[in-house]
């Protein structure tokens, strides 16, 4: 990490665990927001000094109070605001004066009320940049931290207890009400959240930032984040690189379209999926998970939360029942989930011990487990020594079963005591006893297998992400910076691209046989003819078009033949010449676009040609610019890909010559991320191995260059 | 319904509540498998005489036992069979000779082990046909009836107790561990089974039938389904059909591939989607709504367990969360559930209700609910009053405010009083107890907002399905009857769909330059010429393709050029002609499929051609034969759709006459269902509407003449 990096994570600090902290607005009710924070600090075991503030009271809770926080004697580290809206700045500017570090701001009144509020909330941003201050809010809940003892909140039954757990949780909300939402199901599910931070409105601390700052810190192993839309794509993407970095996975929750998604609906290019399709993108990028809604999130933490990941990638799933097992190798197969069968002898000796079951994964064990129980616990012991990592098994009603439930039981505890790195899932009903005490041994539970499958594919992504590099962004040096607003034509367009090597087609404009001949003997292989003239919209309708002209004799021939029909078939049309151009054969039409997005800056699109693209949607997005992995990466994840690899008896396409052209085509746009407006080549002809790709039009513009974001304060 | 099929429905009567029973195989414990259905028969108010049969004792559970069944002196409505399988087909026997009318088989031993016990299952299969003996099982559990008091069962906890529901719910599974595991979940989440059949191994009835017979039950409303693979498609879509015609909604959750699936996986046309396509396409025909898992089909059975249809389905949202209000709109939108925004002087009215939220749907009253706890109630009056007939309310955890939380619950209360028929969902978390009383108001509970959507989304479905007709089948009279065991060559392929009234293309094999002129004359449009040879893959590198020829001299002179020019380009080829073709432009290619499919018989595969069916396998099935109604409906579920209805720039399509040729090929399949192997129009070319559609190549092939179905017993 770099210093400064370094140095504006540490300005954090004094939010989430302030060493003092005052309350402006404090109140005696502890049941009050401006109560709730010292009644915390005093109940639950805050080390700092409490400094309440309220010029109408000697004492608040017990403490001694004071009416300006010009008075506190002491250095504030963090001042928590609870008063009306249009009192904030002032009592912002006061803090300023004393020097404080921190404002916890939970007051409400600022952009969520339309202009005048935005107005406000720009000036008390202002306040805290020119005071050196970090703001989080307004309009937030505040934020807690359990292992400091520091709970600079006004969330409701906050104990300032977690339980014992291995895995550690930071949950970063930009909704207060949502992440407090949040943070209850997490409790019920005995989750242990130890931080929890809400950004509210975001005048100043984003969301990004809080996913950075628990990503470095020694308190947090998972995050769980809940974003309605980023403000800036540098604090996300170095909150997700940074979690990347140390290994702690990001289980995130992205709702609705953003402002700049809006904006850019316009845009033919991101219109084809959105801007959400970016979030996707930049996500799936840096190696976070993308829940799509927040049981999902909760069911993926819990699987985490048991901190065994699926080192070997291998789940060998156990059902009591055939049909459950169906289910289950259908959900894993829709998840992308590989369930790999036991080897031969493996398999045989689970044939010995279901003899009517299927030894295949999954491994169908049948409802005879009601009379000879043991069959749980030795197939459960030949999949573990056989080097599944995790196990999932369906036992439904069955632990309920007289004798046979309490036995599986003993058998899951007796594996968990033998083998803790084994990661047992089990899918179940009953009643909370016999379930708290499956719990107990370290199972993970759910009842639908479904979402036991969704919980276990996470854990398979988050293993893959760890082993999978962050993507390298190549530099820019020497990439030619484009003239401002500029719409360029297409030759203009395309000798753009061909600087920014990207190959074009080797075509030529003749107005006489002898040239057409000529060019042919040029290009030095078959060449199409056709007719050029603005007045002519379907040229092949009239024959104007001479296709697969072996030799430059057929070349010369087919100009002839059509200087002699035009005048008969298109009277009074002006022709401009004739274009002669070598046949492509073989190839597959790509588009790749560049969409300018107002937050994540120029972002590639790239889709095959014609219905792929215009009818499914089957498009990719990846922020530019690209190296040669990144680009081969967006390509492999269109779904139509297959047409490239050598579909239905055509060749194989030139996809490292594809790569490349992507490479230059989004090193072209990143270097111009200040004023470019538009960029499209559609099609990229990609050719057969070996013989390369060109670029068959373009459409390239730029507008103002934009200034850079304001500085960010240190 | 017809008199035989109520023949054959009321045949299944004494299996599922029968006026006496007798209990092979009884045993004195009322918890093993042959002492179960005794105990429940004396403890939960069987109203028939209960006849015990077992040669070993006097009594069984305080009843007087008998030896043989033989022996019982008075007649047995139905025999409960549990004894071990080798002794299933004497006692069956000697069932067929006391007149038992119907069998439930609990014992295994089956077709489930292999080929001997298949070899004893169609034995007893053919004692029950011969004694006029309905059988269940063998493999089951049995089934039950809560209102007639039956419960020739062994499933475990069986109480004979439901809640008092309005909606009434019939469990209908393949499965018996399944079903069982079903139930009890069922149960737990206070959903009223009244009646459960388990169907086994199906020797002889099969869920079809049981689906059927629920269908006209005049005690159940709603028929839960579990499936995992259908036997009998008649069977399976009557039962299907009398749900429809009943107004009874199907759920059904079908798992894993079928037998005839796997078959059919050879072939190209079931490949390309697998037979679950098939069984997609006839539960969505048919009305029913397949549920993805166990989980969804009880999500969605507790919102029809409401019984407060959709009938305008008008869904009105109102959260307390703007985060969680775009949540439930991408769900909704996901779930193509559309929320209608309310009209101008509601959204006013709103406004004042809420100034800082948004009146649009759904309804952000925002937190300040906490505040001004009538906003809530407010707000739902308000959009009751406009129409909603249902309303989803995200409260998150708000019904555990202090305040706010009591009254938003009287609120919900003073409605479900106000307004019964108005269905109120909350997606919401807390106490067990806040939950009851909200649950006791009538409102249906969901901690997840996307599964709200989910169910409600399913009520929609039901709406839609209930207000739209079944498919008709067209009559088949006068369709050709092709000779079996025949393999059609392209020419014939092509005279059969003309004759079964399918267009082909007008083109003509001519050998001279005067011909091709007469034949372009007689065609009387743009041609295209291509050389006929059997030695020259690629025509068009050589010169052998001449297109939008507009006189009948270019298409001469393309002849005359072409001539020449072969014997140079292509030496030694053989040269069989010239095709002379009208110029199709402007269509667009389709692909209709006939999979011949085991179980469901013909099926009609419709796709777009090209890389939409081979890359994105976005095809659509349909039962052949079908009505222009069903040929449209096929046309517009495949996703590429538009390419048909003048997508960027292009005329629309011929649709009518793309529907009547599938029409034509759905009845020529229907027609050959005993002895059609293949039948494959690719492409079909449809052109611009007015103009009619082409097929340009067909692949018909014909088997051995297949015998129809054994009879079914009467």
């Amino acid at each position: 990490m770099r210093d400064t990096t370094t140095t504006r994570l540490r300005s954090l600090d004094p939010l989430f665990h302030p060493r003092s902290i005052a309350v402006i607005g404090a109140s005696d009710d502890p049941l009050r927001i401006g109560g709730r924070p010292i009644a915390y600090a005093l109940q639950l075991g805050y080390t700092g000094k409490i400094y309440p503030v309220n010029p109408k009271r000697e004492t608040v809770q017990g403490l001694p109070a004071y009416a300006r926080i010009g008075d506190v004697p002491d250095h504030v580290d963090c001042a928590i605001i609870a008063v009306p809206g249009p009192l904030v700045a002032d009592a912002m500017r006061a803090c300023a004066a004393k020097r404080v570090r921190g404002i916890v701001l939970f007051s409400g009144g600022f952009a969520e009320l339309g202009e005048d509020g935005r107005r406000l909330q720009e000036e008390i941003g202002r306040i805290a940049r020119e005071g050196g201050m970090r703001l989080l809010g307004p309009n937030c809940i505040g934020a807690f931290s359990v292992p400091h003892r520091a709970f600079p909140v006004f969330l409701s039954g906050v104990t300032g207890q977690v339980p014992a757990a291995r895995v550690r949780i930071g949950l970063a909300s930009q909704s207060g009400g949502y992440g407090g939402h949040i943070l209850k199901l997490a409790e019920q599910r005995g989750l242990a959240v130890h931080e929890l931070v809400t950004t509210g409105n975001e005048a100043d601390v984003e969301v990004g930032e809080v996913i950075h700052w628990m990503a470095e810190s020694p308190d947090i192993d998972l995050i769980l984040a809940y974003v309605e839309g980023v403000r800036s794509k540098e604090a996300f993407i170095a909150g997700l690189a940074a979690a990347h970095r140390n290994r702690k996975p990001v289980v995130l929750m992205k709702v609705g379209a953003t402002e700049a998604g809006a904006a850019a609906a316009a845009s033919h290019t991101a219109a084809l999926a959105g801007a959400d399709g970016i979030y996707d993108a930049v996500i799936r990028e840096y190696g976070a998970y993308r829940a799509g809604c927040t049981e999902e999130v909760l069911d993926i933490a819990c699987a985490l939360s048991a901190g065994k990941p699926l080192l070997d990638r291998k789940l060998g799933v156990i059902s009591i029942s055939g049909g459950a097992a169906v289910q289950i190798a259908d959900f894993a197969c829709a998840a992308g989930l590989r369930l790999e069968p036991p080897d031969a002898g493996v398999q045989r000796r689970l044939r010995e011990i279901s003899p009517f079951g299927s030894p295949l994964n999954p491994v169908d064990i049948t409802a005879q487990v009601g009379n000879q129980p043991e069959i749980f616990e030795d197939t459960l012991e030949q999949l573990v020594e056989a080097g599944y990592d995790a196990i999932l098994a369906w036992l439904g009603p069955s632990i309920a079963h007289p004798r046979a439930g309490a036995r599986m039981r003993e058998a899951l505890e007796r594996m968990s005591r033998k083998r803790p790195d084994v990661l047992v899932t089990i899918s179940v009903m009953g009643e909370p006893a016999a379930l708290a005490a499956l719990r107990d041994a370290g199972c993970l539970l759910y009842e639908e297998p479904r979402r036991a499958i969704t919980a276990l594919a996470a854990l398979d992504h988050f293993q893959r992400a760890f082993s999978t590099p962050l993507p390298a962004r190549p530099g820019l040096h020497g990439v030619e910076l484009l003239e401002p607003d500029t719409v360029f034509n297409e030759v203009q367009g395309k000798q753009v691209l061909a600087r920014a090597g990207v190959p074009l087609l080797d075509e030529r404009l003749v107005r006489t046989a002898g040239e057409a001949a000529a060019a042919a003997r040029a290009i030095g292989r078959p060449v199409a003819v056709k007719v050029v003239s603005a007045d002519i919209v379907h040229k092949s309708d009239i024959g104007g078009v001479a296709l697969g002209l072996a030799t430059p004799q057929d070349a010369a021939d087919a100009v002839t033949r059509m200087a002699a029909a035009m005048p008969r078939r298109a009277p009074g049309a002006r022709i401009d010449g004739y274009l002669v151009s070598p046949m492509l054969a073989d190839g597959v039409e790509c588009i790749v676009g560049v969409h300018a997005d107002p937050l994540f800056g120029p972002v590639v699109m790239f889709g095959i040609g014609g219905v792929l693209v215009e009818v499914m949607q089957d498009v990719a997005f990846a922020l530019a610019p690209l190296d040669l992995q990144g680009a081969l990466d967006l390509v492999r994840r269109v779904k139509g890909h297959r047409l490239l690899t050598g579909f239905r008896g055509k060749p194989p396409a030139d996809i490292a010559a594809l790569a490349k052209a992507l490479v230059a085509i989004s090193k072209l746009a990143a270097r111009n991320a200040d004023r470019l407006h538009t960029l499209e080549v559609n099609p990229v002809y990609v050719l057969p191995e070996g013989q390369g790709v060109v670029a068959l039009d373009a459409v390239v513009q730029t507008g103002a260059v934009r200034p850079p974001r304001p500085e960010a304060i240190p």
